[in-house]
């Protein structure tokens, strides 16, 4: 998928809502464990019930993986039925790899080959060859974390190196690398007071923006200072869709919440 | 495995070498692809040819992943077979992991419960809460990114952050974290004239050290500039050792190269 048919699909729906699909068996319905695939009957039901809501799904990889093969299996059936059913949706692994250069063609192969993601979160402290084997297929994306919401981000991210923080110079650095156009950007909503300034240096870039809802970051503030003229946000949401509710009435709830969202985004919108 | 049975092995087997599996189809032998699960079979006479000459195995999970589910199940088989064959042997899944808390606690999950590696290769990118959950666990370790291999270390990690670089910042701090005791490092040994500033910083620390030979690292100068009085290195080889024959004498030819690695290392330990 182009950005520029994400940017399409925004504009047709209202909507830069991305949902989070961290299915986790300890928290979906109890009468979804009876079915021989709890995980993708979840998935399922949420994507059923809010597809025309939201542009974008992303799977957390770690949710899968800590269920072995079953869990892959739920990860594979959950990204083929996006695909076969949904292919205007934008998928997200969101996964944040990143190795030397033969193991990150190996990682793009995974996601984009195998299971085919339109785009891989990728961790940059491993630099260029560790990012750019994901930046070699056509139509395929690679989103770098450049500043996470969570409370870890300061240990390191928002440190001066050479006069400005290191989320920043991994910014720049970035848009030196080969195929660089292909690269979208976490930032977390968490740290909406660092929008502006991150959008100095990638105007253009589409972010993906997780910690609006549980993690408390304001879908507001992230507009106001995020957004660009294609609006260029993604707005992540997963435990306050996914988990609305943990009775038979979960994929009804979780609908509620995405509509509320793309409410306030299409008013957003609207409003600009 | 606590790091005392890990040095124990290492005194015991006159060796402190890691055998990379990153078993690829595309190098593998011919004549095992007529095998229902060819990587794992890769794997397992490699195993069986090496087992005495090493004191540990890092199966790549990129080089799994890349194949889906049947991967992941050749994984599951190979981490299986070094558990119940080789208990003695100190396993490390590298998967250059790490995410907000909930996730990393889901990727732990993954590696020390359902597959049961000893070990998880980190990326420190997300800072302290993103590390901790993965030293949570009571005879298992996370081995933290600090220095790698590649040319792309030289993009962020030796970068100055107030007057020192970025990956003498990580190590500090990670010693900050809840259970670092429990904390690893990979450096690379394509930088081996690091080796003496970062045991100032952390003497005691067993360090993951990939980057001998197809990459271009120095065995002697590593131990030279690295290794302390329990040894304190894990040197890994992959390609090197795995990939030494694709005929049907690869597992022999691996042994040959594992052996050479071995008697060098022995050499090294009774000469210091």
């Amino acid at each position: 998928m182009t950005i520029k048919q994400l940017t399409e699909q925004i504009q047709k729906k209202k909507s830069f809502l991305c949902i989070g699909l961290d299915a986790d068996l300890s928290k979906i319905p109890a009468h979804l464990l009876q079915f021989q695939d709890p995980l993708f009957e979840f998935n399922k039901a949420i994507i059923d019930a809010t597809h025309d809501l939201c542009v974008s799904y992303k799977p957390n990889t770690a949710f899968y993986e800590a269920h072995g093969i079953k869990g892959w299996q739920a990860l594979q059936k959950t990204i083929n039925y996006l695909n076969e059913r949904h292919p205007d949706i934008f998928t997200i692994a969101d996964a944040k790899r990143g190795d030397i250069g033969n193991t990150s063609s190996m990682y793009a192969k995974a996601f984009f080959e195998d299971l085919n993601f339109d785009s891989v979160t990728i961790a940059p402290y491993m630099g260029k060859d560790s990012v750019e084997p994901f930046l070699a297929f056509e139509n395929k994306h690679a989103i770098l974390l450049a500043l996470t919401s969570n409370d870890g981000a300061f240990d390191f991210q928002t440190k001066k190196v050479e006069e400005k923080e290191l989320y920043k110079i991994v910014i720049e650095t970035s848009k030196t690398w080969k195929n660089s156009e292909r690269l979208l950007y976490v930032v977390g909503a968490t740290k909406a007071e660092y929008f502006t300034e991150i959008r100095k240096l990638i105007p253009d870039s589409f972010l993906l923006v997780p910690g609006v809802g549980a993690q408390g970051g304001s879908l507001e503030e992230v507009c106001k200072h995020g957004m660009n003229n294609q609006v260029g946000l993604l707005i992540n949401s997963s435990r306050g869709i996914i988990y609305a509710s943990n009775g038979n009435d979960f994929a009804e709830k979780a609908r509620e919440e995405a509509l509320k969202m793309q409410q306030k985004m299409q008013s957003i919108m609207q409003n600009r």
